[in-house]
C-alpha cells in the first residue's frame, strides 16, 4: 500500500576530453579546472532535466555556489576522456548539492561536491521552483 | 615656430609573475594566457593615466576587443617574472591600439597587439572621451 | 594527362558549447578563450587525420605555436553552441598554418589563424613527418 | 624550564587584483579561480620562507594537491584588490595543509583549505625535507 517511494533518477553522466589549456607544467590537469569540469557536469544535468541554465538565468533564477570541494586521487592528462558522474540532492528547503565522481579509463580519479543557493536577479535568496526542485530528492531520504 | 609636437608618453610597464595555473604540459605558459597578460598590461596602463577600467565601466564606457595577435619568440616558465611593455595609439577617430612587448630576464620573448572600439552600455560604438583620447597619440604621427 | 591535382580535404569542423568559466563580466566569452577553442579545433582535426596530438607527443613530435591572431566580429554567450571550422596548410617546408572560422547560429562571429613549427623533444626544429605533412596542402596552391 | 615553545610564524599575506579574465557572466570572480588565488598565496608563502616552488621542483620535490575546498561568502568583482591570508601546518608526518582567508575591503569573502603530499620526480611520496618542514607547525599543537 504505502511501499517504497518511486525512486527519482538524480544521476547524470557527462564526458569531457582534457584540453591542453587545462594541463599544467606537472603534466597533469591543473587542480582548479576540476571545478570547471563540475560546472559542465552540472549544466548538462540541468539541461537533461529540462532546465537549461541559460534559460533559468533568463527567468531570473541564479544558483550561485556556496561551497566546493575536490579530492584528487589520480592525475588526468591531456587527451584523457573523463566521465563526470553527478548526483543531485535538496539540502533543507532552499539549497541543493551536487556530488561528483570523475572517472578516467574506468578508474575513479577524483570526487567532489558543490553546494548552491537559489537566488533572484537582485541577489536575494529564493525557494527553488517546484518544477526544478522535484528533480532533487532530499538528502536525508537517499543516503 | 612649428617645431616638434611635445611627445606624449604613451608607454607603460607592468610586471607579472607566471602562475602554475598558466603553464601547460609542455612546461611553458599556455599560448592563450598571453592575452590575459596583455589585459593586465592594458588595465594597468589605463589606471596609470587616471582612467581605471572599472570606473570607465561604471560610467558606461566599454572598450571591447576587435582583434588580437601574438608572436611567440621564446617560452616562459612557471615563476618567471615578465615585464609587459605596452604602447597605445589612436587608430582613426574611434578605435585604439595597444602594442605589447613581453620581456623575461631582459630578453624579448613575445610581442602582440590588440585593437579596441569604444562602446556604450547598449553596445553602440562611441567616440573615446577627450580626457581618455588625449593619452593616445594618433598612430600616423608616431611611427 | 596533367589535369588538376586531386584536392586534399583539409577542412574540419568541431562543435564547442560555451562554458560559464569562459564568459566574463561583460557577459560574453573572454577574448583569450578563443585561442583555447582554436586548440580544440586543431586537436580534433589532427585526430581526424589519424594523428592524435598526444600520440605525436608520445613519439617526440611537438608543434608549438609561433603566432596567433583573432578577429572578433560578434560576441558569444554562455551556452552558445559554436562551430569551429579549421583549414590547414603547409607554410614553406617546416611550418604549418591553421585558419579558423567560428560560427554561432550560422553567423560568422570570429576568425583567426595560428602558425606552428615542428619540434622534437629537445626543442630543435624538425621537418613534419610525411604521413602528417600529406594532410597539409601547400598554402600557395590552394589560395 | 620547559615553558611554551617559541611560536612559529606560519602566516603569510598576498595581494591579488582581480583580472577581467577571472570574472564570469554573473559579474563576479568565477568560483574555480579561487583555487588559482590559493596557489598564488601558497607559492608566495613558500618563497617567503626561503623555498621558492620552482627551486623545489628543480630539486625534484613536488607538492601535489590531495584535496581542496572553498567556502564562498561574498562575491569579488573585476578590479577588486584581494588579500589572501594563508596559514600552514604539518598533517601527520608527510602531508601539509594550507588554510586560506580571502579579504576584500577588509571583509572576509571566502575561506578555504588545501592538503598536499610531498612527492619526488617519480611520483613517490617522500617526507618533507627538514628545512621546509620546520616552517610548518603540527596541526595539533596550534589549534
Amino acid at each position: 500500500m504505502q511501499g517504497n517511494p518511486i525512486p527519482i533518477n538524480n544521476c547524470h553522466e557527462s564526458e569531457i576530453q582534457v584540453r591542453y589549456a587545462e594541463t599544467d607544467a606537472m603534466g597533469f590537469v591543473y587542480y582548479g579546472h576540476y571545478l570547471t569540469y563540475f560546472e559542465v557536469a552540472r549544466i548538462n544535468a540541468l539541461a537533461d532535466i529540462g532546465h537549461p541554465y541559460h534559460e533559468m538565468e533568463g527567468k531570473g533564477i541564479l544558483i550561485p555556489v556556496l561551497s566546493a570541494r575536490v579530492e584528487y586521487k589520480k592525475p588526468a592528462r591531456f587527451g584523457d576522456k573523463l566521465i563526470i558522474r553527478s548526483m543531485r540532492h535538496l539540502l533543507g528547503k532552499a539549497r541543493v548539492r551536487f556530488s561528483y565522481e570523475v572517472f578516467c579509463k574506468k578508474q575513479l580519479i577524483a570526487t567532489g561536491q558543490t553546494t548552491h543557493a537559489f537566488m533572484n536577479r537582485n541577489q536575494k535568496p529564493i525557494r527553488p521552483p517546484v518544477d526544478i526542485a522535484q528533480h532533487f530528492p532530499p538528502l536525508e531520504k537517499t543516503t
